[in-house]
């Protein structure tokens, strides 16, 4: 166990009396066991002691929005995109998340809580230390229980710490396509009750789009999801605005996740709550698009903003945050210590730990990076690279 | 020394009869000594061969365009073009080009060879083993002079490939804005000479563009290059078309590089020559611009592309080749096999190495790259992130 982080460079950490991120320079950070003791001005030594010789040192990352639970990786539809196909056109030709849950059917349990594991330790490389890890390329009751297991067995492999989330209502499988209130049914009267009685997650997540859940359906498996204890957050406004920001509201959500396509009525109704406005402008610059979720109106109106990555194999495949804050510098229009706030507080906040985890109060986990730069700025600025130096899980050296 | 890279899994290389990339599975990569010998369908073992262990081997990349010569980053001119300044409103205010000439000028030259030595290693961590450096943060007879010995220097401490661009043409500096003329002269009459005398560069660039040097500015320095002894290689219809690809063919440049703004008549001059077409997709994506070079149209036509980084620290603060593959799937509609071919042979050719390096044909240095990863189409796909497994420069392991 580390006694703390000394010779600090720049460090940037959120500050719940001012709301802002504070900026400051030098000094230690003194752990209390796997705990943030203080920020001392001190500079301490001895073996102890993890000295960052003067660099960056931030919050670890919290990733509010994964999905690692697949079975393979869809590289051919990567290039079919490239060439012109669209994401609805590669779906309709069995590509798509139907793809992916054909693989994840047959993948034996072990061999796909491995393949998380590995995936898990490439977050802990480029710098986050709490993230969300969705089930939902199953689809039915076994192979959604074995995603979930998967990521479980994953989580106690890994010094990573993950929060769960269920989509079984990520897409309709193809056997429920014509029956589409059985698959409901199955999801609220089976599904859900079977991940809350084995523990399997802390959340119930649903796709509200058009093409996919309707914002009827979706409010059946939330308050479902609600009734048996689970948190609700919801895929919304991706492609075409549903109200699936206003029912986030509607349904107390924690989160309400990509809303590239949200109307000017959903900005109003997360500014007026606390559901977390969660940005994956990853997908967007994956999928080609040029329609980003409007940040800088979000922020503007009053919502709290997350960041995450979106990590999946069809729409997103990176799992890089510090990537992500390069694309809400360019794109999204943040400033560069927005795009950091959102990226920890903001995931934190998303996943209802924003007493927890994200920020480096006396009291929060000890999560840190230090980094190969000199300032908060230089992690987007230098992008597409890997500047981690080291990262701390739990007051514990874990890179 | 190795005796090669065995046990391959997936292969790729550029095959000079079919004029296409040849994908291979298994066997061996045989060295003759900083040599490739041949592609063996025999699996080898012992002490001397490094093991791919079934990975996917590459050529290393060649990198054709970047201007690693730089006293210091600009991440606050990072921050402000995110807030909507244009990198044109950003020059005018002394940052840019401007920005970086100041430092350029003030650093002493064994600080700026650590810097260059520096990123130089990081080349070779994304996997490549060629590259070009430019000058053209001085602007004068000695910080240009400084730069290309710094840049030499720099070489000589990394097991990577440099070739030497002078690029005194890169803007006019202050002194002689309003004496254009005169800067013509000393680039000609002084510069070019004195760099030549020295043996500091394999090429002269000119950045030929609107604001910067009009094509008969430029075409008065590339003919003084030539007749030196330089190359001559072209920054040519980057946001304006003025006609710089045709200009390069008519001075028989190796390559015009840029060409966001390339008139069609551009498109047919590249096509009936030898001149290569270089495309920097990573300068349009780190601008937040949505004019991408037309690739597909070039390579429609019969042009010979390259794909390179442009790493800067203005207008693309990245090295990373593998994402240059992404954004030329994504957003040039490259199939993942054109970009490979267009960052390894490609980069050769527009460097006129294409009988040296780029490729596995018998006698070309033995320069690859070990992925850890399966197939070719995966290092563009698994993106931001770096998947090298190992590097292999001139029959040596490096990395």
């Amino acid at each position: 166990m580390l006694r703390g982080i000394t010779n600090l460079g720049q460090w940037i950490t959120w500050n719940p009396d001012t709301r802002q991120m504070d900026v400051g320079e030098g000094g230690s950070i003194v752990f209390d066991r796997e705990r943030v003791g203080e920020i001392s001005n001190h500079v301490y030594s001895g073996p102890d002691w993890l000295n960052a010789e003067g660099r960056f040192v931030s919050p670890g990352f919290v990733d509010s929005h994964t999905h690692p639970a697949f079975a393979a990786t869809r590289e051919l539809e990567f290039e079919l995109r490239g060439q012109g196909k669209s994401y609805q056109e590669i779906a309709a030709a069995g590509g798509g998340i139907r793809n992916s849950v054909k693989t994840l059917r047959e993948i034996p349990e072990a061999r796909l809580s491995d393949l998380i594991s590995e995936r898990f330790n490439q977050f802990l490389d480029y710098g986050t230390t709490t993230l969300e890890a969705k089930s939902g390329y199953g689809l039915s009751l076994d192979a959604e229980l074995k995603s979930l297991r998967a990521i479980t067995s994953a989580a106690q492999q890994v010094p990573v710490s993950v929060q769960r989330t269920f989509l079984g209502a990520h897409e309709f499988p193809d056997e429920y396509r014509e029956n589409r209130a059985d698959y409901v049914r199955l999801l609220t009267e089976q599904m859900i009750p079977a991940v809350v009685e084995a523990g399997l997650a802390e959340y119930c997540d649903v796709f509200c789009e058009a093409g996919v859940y309707t914002p009827s359906e979706t409010r059946e498996i939330a308050r479902a999801a609600q009734h048996s204890g689970l948190a609700v957050r919801l895929h919304a406004d991706e492609f075409v605005s549903t109200g699936g920001a206003e029912l986030a509201v509607e349904l107390g959500a924690l989160s309400a996740d990509h809303l590239m396509a949200i109307s000017d009525d959903g900005i109003q109704a997360l500014a007026q709550s606390d559901v977390v406005a969660t940005l994956l402008p990853g997908t967007t610059f994956f999928l080609g698009q040029n329609q980003w979720a409007p940040a800088r109106r979000l922020l503007d109106a009053g919502a709290i903003i997350a960041l995450a990555t979106d990590f999946n194999p069809g729409s997103n495949m990176t799992l890089a945050m510090p990537f992500i804050l390069t694309l809400a510098v360019i794109y999204l229009h943040l400033t560069p210590l927005e795009a950091w706030q959102a990226a920890t507080f903001g995931g934190a906040k998303a996943l209802g730990l924003s007493q927890e985890t994200g920020s480096l109060q006396p009291g929060f986990q000890a999560d840190c990076v230090i980094w190969n730069c000199d300032n908060y700025r230089q992690v987007p600025y230098f992008y597409a690279m890997n500047l981690v130096h080291s990262v701390v899980k739990s007051g514990q050296r874990v890179r």
